[in-house]
């Protein structure tokens, strides 16, 4: 099959792989529409050291499963949460399969991802596609679980004001799922083509300059990508405020820790989230991918894709993989 | 009157100066005993950029009020709480002067401290001392409310394991405070005979290489004064799991923050707190603090005591500065 392959940092290229074969309990998945995530540039530059095929984000449909009690499942139309625990120690029991210490993550750790025709995931890890959701928005369900996590992990009031901090594709999925409690709710960024585009989504928009002189917020998501983002989300805190941290950039940030002791603000490391709540508020409307979307292009334009990714205008670009 | 007197970083002197005048609302206090804290170290080297008397650890009498009404006070033996707010804001109104945007605090930002013969404070900031608590003993209230903070901002279940990274003065306050709910409480240090003292007082202790290996631990707090202390405890922390922040020392720390994403990390920066519980912990001797004494010397040996202080094996040297 054709994929998109990892070799190293910057060596990232279209090949021919040898097909993927479904383990006990997985199911083998013809890939529909891959999403390039900003995880992935940062993979493709060295981060968590990952070779072979990346992707995360994607759906597709079930070609084959191993076991007939799953027959029925075939041609189901799927999204895959991406993190596959070990199934036997106590977080796994939890299900927290996410925080399992010997999992594997699709397209980022031990695991071949979604940036090719075909891939393998365990059954427990599907989720059908409700028809109300095109293949593109259906993309979006895992960045979206990420975002709605900040909600299973922080208490937030209607009152609240909050801040986003970054207006790439996860802080405008962010910056929706906090309104989504009736919260105020601004997005700061550097570009003003995305901050229109929150302005379109309801969303109060500025620059980081426009935020000097402004009362401090109740909570903040730093979605820069950035290390420096901790920084500047301590600056517009309140005391005793929340400070979200999302960005994964690996290595030291330096960071004026003293600040939040001082002024006793709780972080809360956020990561993935649950897919329920994704897919329940595509259905509704109340979490909108469509204006996100900035190209789709076939799977065979894979490094055009992956260019066009890195433009710093740029939002979701997908790879179209199969009709 | 006699007092230690900072004007810049590294001179400290002793020196004569004019007695302070206390203010409306405010009483005049006769320090008794004195403590020099880490934060007291820090400032001398630059922190904060204090200039005049410091000092916020103290016990004394109340030897002067403005108002009638306060005569009664006069005599009384108290200890003070450190941050003094404007009384205008809403961090004020809920009784968050220690957030303040505007506060003043006792020989650490505005306001001349304790390292004197007299002391000025408002009389709201004062607490009666009971008579079973000793002087050196009441020195503590300050660094216990601070400890103790912990308990108010986080839920500590009995079950969990805790780790309290860092066998100082301030190490050895929390660990108590935390056990006192009933955990399980390990104490992490390089001083020998600190980490025997945390043994007496019914508390594990080990070198941070005897860390390696173990299971991860549910709660960590970071009070090991060093910026690097950050990163140990996010090595300890089991996925999910928290890590409350002491250290102040300020300027930027190098922190590996994805890892605090990826593992859902909640970072909580934990500064003073409420005197009542830690008045209360000394009268009910779940906490104690006679071990932690290494020296009490005179006013007037003020540079001695502060050259003690700075010693590794060092823990609380007080200063007596009247009987």
């Amino acid at each position: 099959m054709r994929a998109v392959v990892l070799e190293g940092p910057g060596r990232i290229s279209l090949e021919d792989v040898r097909d993927p074969a479904p383990g006990p309990g997985e199911a083998l998945i013809d890939v529909k529409v891959a999403g390039i995530c900003g995880t992935d540039l940062q993979l493709a530059r060295g981060y968590m050291g990952f070779t072979g095929i990346p992707g995360h984000e994607f759906v597709g449909t079930v070609a084959v499963v191993n076991s007939h009690a799953d027959k029925l499942l075939i041609g189901a139309r799927v999204v895959g949460e991406i993190n596959i625990g070990c199934e036997e120690c106590a977080l796994c029991a939890e299900g927290l399969q996410r925080h399992c210490g010997r999992r594997r993550v699709l397209g980022i750790l031990g695991k071949e991802g979604a940036f090719a025709e075909r891939l393998t995931l365990p059954i427990r890890n599907l989720h059908a596609v409700p028809g109300t959701i095109s293949d593109s928005q259906a993309v979006f369900i895992e960045p979206i679980a990420a975002a709605l996590e900040i909600l299973d992990q922080v208490v937030v009031a209607r009152s609240e004001r909050i801040l986003v901090l970054g207006d790439g594709k996860l802080g405008l999925l962010v910056a929706q799922a906090l309104a989504t409690r009736g919260s105020d709710v601004t997005v700061a960024g550097h570009h003003e083509a995305k901050l229109a585009l929150a302005r379109e989504l309801g969303l109060k928009a500025v620059t980081p300059a426009g935020l000097s002189g402004t009362r401090p917020f109740d909570l903040v998501v730093e979605a820069t990508g950035r290390p420096e983002g901790l920084d500047l989300a301590l600056t517009h805190v309140r005391p005793r405020g929340t400070v979200v941290m999302k960005t994964t950039s690996q290595g030291p940030a330096a960071f004026e820790a003293w600040r939040a002791v001082v002024n006793e603000i709780t972080l809360v490391g956020s990561r993935c989230g649950r897919f329920e709540p994704a897919i329940e508020a595509l259905v509704s409307g109340d979490i909108k991918v469509d204006p996100l979307v900035t190209a789709e292009l076939p799977l065979d334009d894979g490094m055009a894709a992956f260019d066009k990714a890195r433009e710093p205008g740029a939002l979701k670009v997908l790879l179209r993989v199969a009709r």
